[in-house]
């Protein structure tokens, strides 16, 4: 929709209409007390082929307004309503499901991870997360063991039958990866590598999809909107902090209201990850309640045994002994929000 | 703290020391293997007067650190660790008492404000709240009531024992109110109008100081320590919401961390008000149940007879019907933070 | 206007209608091939009315957009795109007249205010600042030397012939901030004091209006409209930084693009003010010469003769020795945005 | 650096010293009046070993302070107060000369292509900017000619002479755009995509790096060190804006600060892209000027003969024949801070 500016003239109104016209939408004007608003509905490919008519620039032009929404397989409406519940291998998660996915931050040794999927399984986890792969801000920092670190992944779902969530952050990493993954993880850095979404989109394996730190809620809706077009269904919604001017005591700003938003304008399920918007442990426990009981379908929390010793994220990691009590607190979080805990 | 540059010459640091010196600190002198630092720790006055130096535009100079916090009397540490627990009227707040704050946004008329009055008294509310005098952003809204809108406060509070928490705009608006007033709110847009904080920290009423939209929690404290150096040692932080790259959906975003952190950096009870940043009704019971999980001493929300008839936010108060309901919920929610629900 | 969901049924459609109508609006209903929307198109305050109608909250509604810009006054299309020059003691600000606006942060001692006066003097500036009641962060800072500091300046203006730019915070100071400003400065933590700007709005003197650090502009438009609305035509627009999440090596972040944006939608001078929103020396030449560049119709910028002596935001003044090659380059660049330097 | 709490024990201090020592690192103690504060100043690589200690979240530590920057060889005393001039095919940029960068956003056709290569080049512009790989929000939007608008490119080049910047957003397209570009762009959303960054470090061609819309400056040169460090010395640092909560009549807020912060901060060039940030045409020149007053090394810009039919980002380019004017004072912007214009 265009709003003109009070002072445009019959001309420069008429040629918003032949713009229009000729892009192939029907223009449909409408004159209030002070201002002309030209209206030119029809399907989101016609709603792209009007922006892209670049209005704003035109003289008389005020304001282009969009009216129908971008993304189309990821809105509520394209499922009238219900919403997406994926399985994976036994675990549900959307709907009335809450799925708590646990596990280090990065896998270190075979120790380690394999501690930390006993203790989250013992605890009653949907998923074991932990990432082979690791995307760092400095190229200094420790990157991940790799292959290596999938191997070590691959023994911890044989050992404890956990479903695996690991990130992809290479589209030429995605055999090995697929390999062992159940789901797989977008990091907030890659939320628009377009050229992965779409990889990941022809993969058949449901995706973790996180919101980048500077991305508007539509933003994430399209970015899974790169995924669901290539046919690949099963994405996961995850807000996990989004960068403001309040930079001090923690290390990014979690949008709470990013959980119960996502629910009215998609069918996906929304997961969040307290961990890396926190960065500080005492933080984790109580964002994790708050998110159960604003209605997430499921949370990812990071766990270590010994977080001291942690390679990478060791001050955000719930302690392993810490952990039962913090699954149930989180499980009666959810149950406020009418969700039952998601097992095998 | 200063850090110098890993260029700085050795006549650069020694006038970054004589500086120091003549600001009658003592200077501590440390060299790594490529920076020097200088320390010039001492109480926060003298903090403040060698910040009030200018070193950073000194040659030599990196950055200037400050390692006191800037507020005392609203520090944790001011009270050990012990916290705050305020009792209005009979109704306790902080510690372990959680207080539900309710009714309309603004005063309209007799029965808006009797009617909503009983309503949330009906719930078990811990106070009544309500405006005369509103701030608007534009300057023809309606702008509340005033004096009339404060005497049908004192009517709802003599009908149903509620304490009142109402507005206060204007220093000369002082007596009037405080007439009327359990609790003088200072709404966002005030938060550092420093003579209406000082006036208020001489009348000796709790106060709710809500936070800035643009305020970082350390300006939100030093606000909070406006009031308590005047002797009123009476405040609850209030979290409304901050402005974000997010504005789509919503009014403003919610800071869920803010009650976590204020908790650790403040003895001051912590209160959240979810319909203000929300500006919608369908999100005001997810962030409650958020705010009260998360660990918040209470909530202030509105609540509408009919908000369809509503003069001032009407979309964001809550249906008087729903309001039983939502109250049992986020008394729920607060019991999983440990607290105890707060009435006389 | 209104813009209903794509699954709004026929009932919820015809009840916003209904409301419209009732609101005393002409509903105007376009169905597109997916959505229909609702335009209720009228005056400022029809539109206020409709807006208060609370639409957002109504079943079946998706947004409400506002078509209208909620300020009028101080709008472009108020003056028919003409600018406002003001005159100010024979110095013009605004259309093609540049003034740069320079003296200490506070006004400290005599011979600081009156040194600084004279190198400013000569140095051709239009006007003179400096503050006598100072808005600090922190209640242990100095606060200005209020009724003394204003004396002073009367002082420096005798001496020199500038006119004076001072703040007022209090409305209860308002007598004696008028007997010697020429221009009243509201600062940005005070940019929603309404009582405050309704005051200055009855008092017949020019008014720098600083926007605040979290204020999108259309409500620096809404605070300058309460300022016309009280009948006093003279008010200058002042941007000086905002809150971002990019809060290192700087205080805030000067958004220079608020220039040309404030240009288009109003007809008031827009000025800048680099030394708040950077916070150091060295930001603030580059600064100056870009806001002069991208348009500006005036700079206010902080000078002291001795920086490191200097009571308040030393780190940020120019040194008075470099003041002169200041202006000159400043000028420079005003001319490439054709603009005029304003003397007497 | 790490800061205790005042409560601190001594025994908590003392965990925090052997945590330090068994990090390899020599810990150094300094005890305050109220708070003991202690150093571990080592190499990057060290301090990196103690920020990975995870001490944030050891009891008794209030926050923990890095003194070194994370980076080495994009800071300025990696190459001690030097700056880096690239010199790509005879055009020099960065120190004294200024780079103006411009052509279409995307290639589209033949004809578009040339005919704006030819009105550039007239201008005297240093090189030439087109999208062969269009990153795009939605996926729905045209993603650009592929290897198609190399060809065009290409041919571009060989009829102008003009060096071509064109952006690489997989790293499986290396090759090809080797072929064809003197400077690869690395898009914001791709600013942190590390295999690209490592690939396109590997690659002896220079690169334009783009600052992603929610990234601190730190980040930015994060990013850059992870190309230099693969032996890719050849890097100019993009500022094309950032996210703010200021959303309207933009599309995003062009940090003007930037500029000289990253000249403070790195030896590397500094390029301005203001059409992204502006979204819209009427914004550009003003933005140009700005920057180029404030010292930027280039511009980069775009420009298309007949906006209204561009396939991307038409609103916001500058018109063809308004080219030649704009360029004239963008050079005279430069000048204003000392630099000539960079041509063959």
């Amino acid at each position: 929709m265009i709003v003109m500016k009070e002072t445009a003239t019959e001309e420069e109104i008429e040629a918003v209409l032949a713009k229009i016209e000729r892009a192939g939408a029907v223009p449909h004007r409408s004159k209030g007390a002070r201002v002309t608003v030209i209206g030119a509905i029809g399907d989101v490919e016609q709603d792209a082929s009007v922006e892209s008519l670049g209005l704003e620039a035109q003289p008389g032009v005020d304001r282009v307004v969009p009216i129908l929404k971008p993304y189309k397989l990821a809105s509520a409406q394209f499922r009238h309503g219900e919403r997406t519940v994926l399985e994976i291998d036994g675990r549900k998660i959307g709907g009335e499901h809450f799925a708590l996915i646990a596990g280090p931050c990065t896998v270190e040794s075979r120790e380690q991870v394999l501690s930390t999927a006993d203790v989250v399984k013992d605890a009653g986890v949907a998923m074991l997360r932990g990432g082979a792969y690791k995307p760092r801000t400095s190229p200094y920092a420790f990157q991940g063991l790799g292959a290596e670190g999938l191997k070590l992944l691959a023994e911890a779902k044989e050992r404890t039958g956990l479903p695996i969530v690991t990130e992809l952050m290479d589209a030429r990493d995605l055999e090995p990866v697929l390999e062992v993954a159940d789901v797989i993880q977008v990091g907030a850095r890659n939320m628009q590598n377009f050229p992965l979404l779409a990889e990941i989109g022809r993969a058949q394996l449901p995706v973790l999809l996180k919101r980048g730190l500077g991305a508007p809620l539509e933003e994430l809706l399209m970015a899974a909107e790169y995924i669901l077009k290539e046919g690949n269904p099963a994405v996961m919604l995850c807000e996990r902090g989004i960068r403001t001017f309040e930079t001090d005591h923690r290390r990014v700003t979690l949008d709470i209201m990013a959980v119960p938003i996502l629910k009215e304008l998609s069918h996906l399920p929304v997961i969040v990850d307290p961990s890396h918007a926190a960065g500080r442990r005492a933080l984790v426990e109580p964002l994790s309640l708050a998110a159960a009981a604003a209605g997430a379908d499921g949370i990812i929390v990071e766990v270590h045994p010994n977080p001291d010793e942690a390679l990478c994220d060791g001050p955000q990691a719930l302690l392993a002994d810490d952990f039962a009590a913090y699954a149930a607190a989180v499980e009666r979080a959810a149950a406020l929000a009418g969700k039952v805990p998601s097992t095998a």
